[in-house]
């Protein structure tokens, strides 16, 4: 894309009512618009990162068979009603509005309740399951305190998944499959070697929950990590008896601030029971079925990858979850610019091509605040000798690479 | 995908309370779930025609050089106030809802003024223009009455696109080539024939607004048609003086039914000036953005196929948006179903594959109800001759395909 086309600009200074680091540096490379706190619109290179994400994340549930649906925000009061959850005082960030004839209705902060409902008329016996089902879809939380950027709003998009087993074994087996899917989640993603899986308050199917929490200083959680065995503890559920259970040794484990990038929760009959979700199983006995649910908010994880790897200078992204592989930058050399950004467009390689008249300075700046993993400059003397200049965003050493070779340079299209 | 995974099934009666015809039909056939009147969720195949159709619709936005954002669903009321369209006597179909620390939150039935307010960092001289932004969003509408099914949600789909001009002329060119996409749309959507360019009320910048209308019996509006010039009247300005404006003969214009499946509308300063979206022109003034508004719901656009094409069997879909290519079904006779399963899957041919135990009435008759445009069986007999029977959707009779040549058989690849 011509960057003189792009409808966004960067800006030198962040709004002054944003707190959060990532939020600054998103809006001031022109990322995401601020609506109000907590509520962020994505403009195109932010659109872009995030729907990368959400490209790993829909591979690795389909990976473990999950089938992709769409559910509403608009939520039937009467499910709520039926498991506990419609009370503000049960559950306290609602968002409710009004039907014009009368009848409070509550726009959704997470969807265990309809998924529930909804896969009544589909599993009515054994051979119906095990299944899986995921969305990415809008969640609205009512938050007395949005200041963390993208990484809590009022209103997110989140891949929740819900699982559907005969039993507890079936559940459990599922449960690892996926928090294998989230490691490789995490990983593809680019904060794998910082996240770990956390030992977190369960209910009452299971002792625990697990999250994956991101070290980071910009996290809300406080969790304790053995390095060694690469898992944590959530300080919610930190004392001796747990460290115990969990054959740790207090010594060796070390309080962090984190982020929570995921979670994963064994629901058990929780929903299925008052929701009637039953199935007749090989002895003709009905059950309710065992569901598990698993979450990732798509934004939360790019606020995260902002968080942990951005520098002084901008924005640093994971060449996996880039706007643009390449930001192509002329100066004062535009025929031999076009030439190039033709040659890489035309081998499938997503560049962004700074083709504003614009001072060699400004060009740089903003290079290196929008993050592109790769800068590939092309200025007239070089360009004379057929050579482009090419750095990576993380390192201060280019490298001049002759243009007949450019495409051998990617190992990898997208 | 085989069905024997896919979670939905297929029902032989709709839900009593299900009025509409597309919504009893994409019921019945596993496309949507009713959460309640007028909010619909989206099941595995009814979400992959709504990406199908989205895909068309992105393609065509981004050949006019529209660049995708994602706007928010709750809307900062102060932008609305400025406006004067937050007032309820003004917009009397507004959800809205309110902020744990007090003040009222709306929730977006329109995007008009988070976009403009959105564009004022970006546009500053007449550089900056023209431009066009375009989403995939959620719009929320109090509906009294709710029940045309997914063409009419109290929550649904919409695409909108902006455009940002620096004069009216700019506004008209960009408005004509947005109304030739509109075109190409339906076309590949598979309604081209049956829709109309249509006059409707314009504002205080021009005369007329411009519908798509569909000519269907199931639709809300009434037109009057030309058949020859392939445009149309909307009643709400149908009278001499209009006829006579657009050089029509009353006496060949004939009243139908139809349903408004995209519309586009000159907004000229209407927004951008009580919001201060303003440019420097060449001579160094100071003018107002002029903007125009195009939108098409992706859902209503799925909805107006469903009662276009269907037939008394079930679901009819196009080429083009249909959840699958082929439907394969095997006979008993899965060893060599398996085989053409392979074959297909690996010539990159999206195939739903009837791998169960049913019977052949009943495969038959799921199959019809689901509407996959290509049917292929697989028949013990048939198969030891190497011999695979191919229907289409719409046809009565079958042609019997050597199994070593389907790929052949198939033109394009999706």
């Amino acid at each position: 894309m011509r960057q003189s086309q792009l409808f966004t600009k960067t800006r030198r200074e962040a709004p002054k009512d944003e707190e959060s680091r990532n939020a600054q540096l998103l809006i001031r490379a022109g990322f995401v618009h601020k609506e109000m706190a907590g509520v962020y619109s994505y403009l195109p290179l932010g659109l872009r990162v995030l729907e990368n994400i959400i490209g790993i994340i829909r591979e690795e549930m389909n990976q473990i068979g999950g089938q992709e649906v769409a559910l509403t925000a608009l939520q039937n009061p009467d499910t709520w009603k039926t498991t506990g959850r419609f009370d503000d005082a049960v559950v306290d960030n609602w968002f409710k509005t009004k039907l014009k004839n009368g009848g409070e209705l509550p726009l959704a902060f997470s969807h265990e309740e309809p998924v529930t409902n909804m896969m009544r008329p589909f599993i009515q016996s054994y051979r119906d399951l095990p299944k899986a089902v995921y969305q990415f879809q809008t969640k609205f939380r009512n938050e007395t305190r949005a200041k963390s950027g993208i990484m809590r709003g009022r209103e997110f998009l989140m891949k929740d998944l819900y699982s559907f087993s005969r039993s507890q074994e079936g559940l459990d087996a599922f449960y690892e499959e996926t928090a294998l899917a989230y490691g490789r989640i995490f990983d593809r993603v680019g904060i794998g070697t910082h996240t770990y899986k956390t030992f977190a308050s369960g209910g009452v199917f299971s002792r625990y929950s697990h999250e994956f929490q991101t070290i980071c200083d910009a996290g809300e959680d406080i969790i304790y990590i053995d390095e060694g065995k690469r898992i944590a503890i959530n300080e919610e559920v930190f004392n001796d008896e747990v460290i115990v259970d969990l054959g740790l040794d207090r010594s060796k484990l070390v309080q962090k601030k984190s982020i929570e990038v995921g979670n994963i929760f064994k629901l058990g009959a929780r929903f299925s029971e008052p929701l009637g979700l039953k199935f007749k199983d090989e002895d003709g006995s009905s059950k309710p079925v065992i569901m598990g649910c698993y979450g990732i908010g798509p934004g939360r994880l790019m606020g995260t990858v902002v968080e942990l790897l951005s520098d002084e200078k901008g924005l640093v992204w994971p060449e996996a979850v880039a706007p643009f592989q390449v930001h192509l930058l002329s100066l004062g050399a535009d025929e031999g610019a076009e030439k190039v950004y033709k040659a890489l467009t035309d081998a499938g390689i997503g560049t962004l091509y700074d083709d504003r008249p614009e001072s060699a300075g400004i060009k740089f700046a903003e290079s290196e605040l929008i993050g592109i993993p790769c800068r590939m400059v092309v200025g007239k003397r070089s360009i004379e000798n057929g050579m482009v200049e090419v750095k990576n965003r993380t390192s201060d050493e280019s490298v001049m690479v002759p243009m007949d070779n450019l495409e051998g340079y990617f190992p990898a299209k997208r």
